[in-house]
């Protein structure tokens, strides 16, 4: 099929490469290549950090579990190497996110992740002696990880090139549907026909369907530091150490679509990673970035599918996580007809009822 | 006379237009244009915000009333405009700070400072309802005011060159010194003679005489909000309102020649400056920054002069507040040779007794 994806992000990219390899002519438009959130994104694939629950848990495990060998396999097609960290560290500093943590560490374990180690307080300064002295509680949850986004994105592009996918500079600026059918897209400078459309449109999803997806505005540092380990995840902030860089995230702003760093911002995040990490004191400032992630009234994402067109938006702070998942339920549907529960779990007309 | 000035920060340039105004042919070596703390400098001429007091204080008020002409004469000469503004505002935080201030207030109106106002809490908040509300005491020094220093480096710099003086870009590496005379200056690439030589290194100041300056880091954060009044002054952060721009100073660092900035300077930057303005929460950050004051045991400069040369150097915190006099000490000894008393009070002696 000629198959057009409308945007640019690590879903509609990663949903591109999967059509691709299956056979199918695929179109990308995308109108601001570095505008979405995905180059911003810290990059965890945390869901036990997160402390996710019910079907959202168990979709976000079935993506976790994929990312080795997706990012393998995209490895090898693009030639790039996209730099991944294998284990989080989740730290609690007060008693009432000890307690939290405590829970999580119990539920987790019984359930789906196997692969932890918990420590107390004396036990995790002596193995993490860089963690502030009032750290009280922690666990490394060994099945996540942190994946460099900037390299995965450029990783993405490169592979869905390489698999002879078109790269559309252009902003979708208008859709003529008909009932459950995408008739045409209508972008800037020309207008677009496919066999069948995919909406990944994170944070601007809202101006094609209504769903109620909106902006959550993030700010991260981006810092020069020579700590090595494993990240650091607490309330205070997410600490990630990376090859060349080492980034600390993230503000949670209702802003709209507002692109500029704030001096609240870099406050916030600054005290955030030193009392977590005090040695991060001599970090040398970067850059601040600014990201709006998709965010949705219960914090879930939206799939919805019509005639020829499906939709993939509101990942919020999950989208890097969840972009194999969602890339093989577009797979799934699109290829060969198979219509995942997720849609119905995901449904934007849960936002109705 | 053939005249080679060392340092090309706004002491030398100073000196040297003085010099060039008096007829003499000058030469003005600078390894880095902007590396001094001149470039990076708030520039305030506060001498009364500071707390001075004594023989500083007296120097520091003598530069303070030359500034108005000097830099109408400036922008005269150059072409070029320098933002400047008038009045500080000092405000005091707490008990301590507020009794200090004060006690100031009193000193300084009795002394030196008729043109001032003072404002308890109440009446402060309503003149100035940007503030903090725990703001408990201030005063507008309106003999005080703020000098754009890039700008003022820049009009300088045309202003020497328009008046004939020759831009040198070496680094002086060694001097060949036989008694108080300086026989040659060697630069990396040349070697240089002159009839008189004045040194104007500031923080580096140490290199060619062993006399104790050294390096206080500061750095300074330059943000982008729209406040447009007073410089506001209190131990928490200088907040200085300029056309484009705003800067936020300035922390004091023990920590050599390190260009670095780092996160700890950055949060307690940010924070002294919310603290004290809240609305600059929403200012955007535009840039940190990093200077070296060339500072000394006691913080007072050190004046120094030898049979064909003389030393300029050791202004710590106030370089750009004392740069019209310190150019008037110089020219009053180079051209007419009449010896400044503050070259006794300032004698690097003081150090040895």
């Amino acid at each position: 099929m000629e198959i057009l994806v409308i945007g640019g992000g690590v879903i509609g990219l990663s949903i591109g490469v999967e059509l691709l390899l299956a056979g199918h002519d695929v179109r990308l438009l995308v109108r601001d290549k570095r505008e979405g959130a995905s180059w911003v994104a810290g990059g965890m694939l945390a869901p036990f950090s997160e402390g996710l629950r019910g079907d959202f848990l168990r979709f976000s495990v079935e993506s976790l579990r994929l990312w080795h060998d997706y990012l393998e396999r995209l490895k090898e097609i693009s030639g790039r190497k996209v730099f991944f960290s294998q284990g989080i560290l989740r730290v609690a500093f007060d008693e009432k996110e000890e307690k939290k943590l405590r829970e999580d560490v119990k539920f987790y374990s019984q359930e789906v992740c196997q692969n932890l180690i918990s420590y107390d307080a004396e036990e995790l300064l002596k193995e993490f002696p860089y963690l502030s002295s009032e750290v009280r509680y922690g666990v490394i949850y060994g099945d996540e990880g942190n994946v460099d986004t900037e390299e995965l994105m450029e990783a993405l592009y490169v592979a869905f090139e390489k698999l002879g996918g078109e790269i559309i500079n252009e902003d979708a600026v208008k859709i003529l549907r008909n009932g459950e059918r995408i008739e045409k897209v209508f972008g800037f400078f020309e207008e677009f026909t496919a066999d069948y459309y995919v909406f990944a449109t994170g944070a601007w999803l809202k101006e094609h369907f209504g769903f109620p997806v909106f902006p959550v505005k993030g700010q991260i540092l981006r810092v020069e530091a020579p700590l090595k380990d494993y990240v650091v995840y607490s309330s205070r902030a997410y600490i990630i150490p990376r090859e060349k860089d080492l980034l600390i995230g993230a503000t949670t702003e209702n802003a709209g679509f507002d692109t500029k760093t704030t001096l609240e911002g870099v406050k916030k995040l600054s005290e955030g990673a030193i009392s977590s990490v005090p040695q991060l004191k001599e970090a040398q400032l970067l850059e601040v970035r600014v990201g709006f992630r998709p965010g949705t009234p219960d914090e879930l994402p939206v799939f919805y599918f019509g005639e020829n067109f499906s939709v993939y938006g509101g990942h919020y702070r999950n989208g890097i996580l969840l972009a194999p998942a969602t890339a093989e339920v577009a797979l799934k549907l699109i290829d060969q007809g198979e219509v995942s529960e997720y849609f119905k779990t995901f449904s934007p007309y849960r936002f109705k009822e």
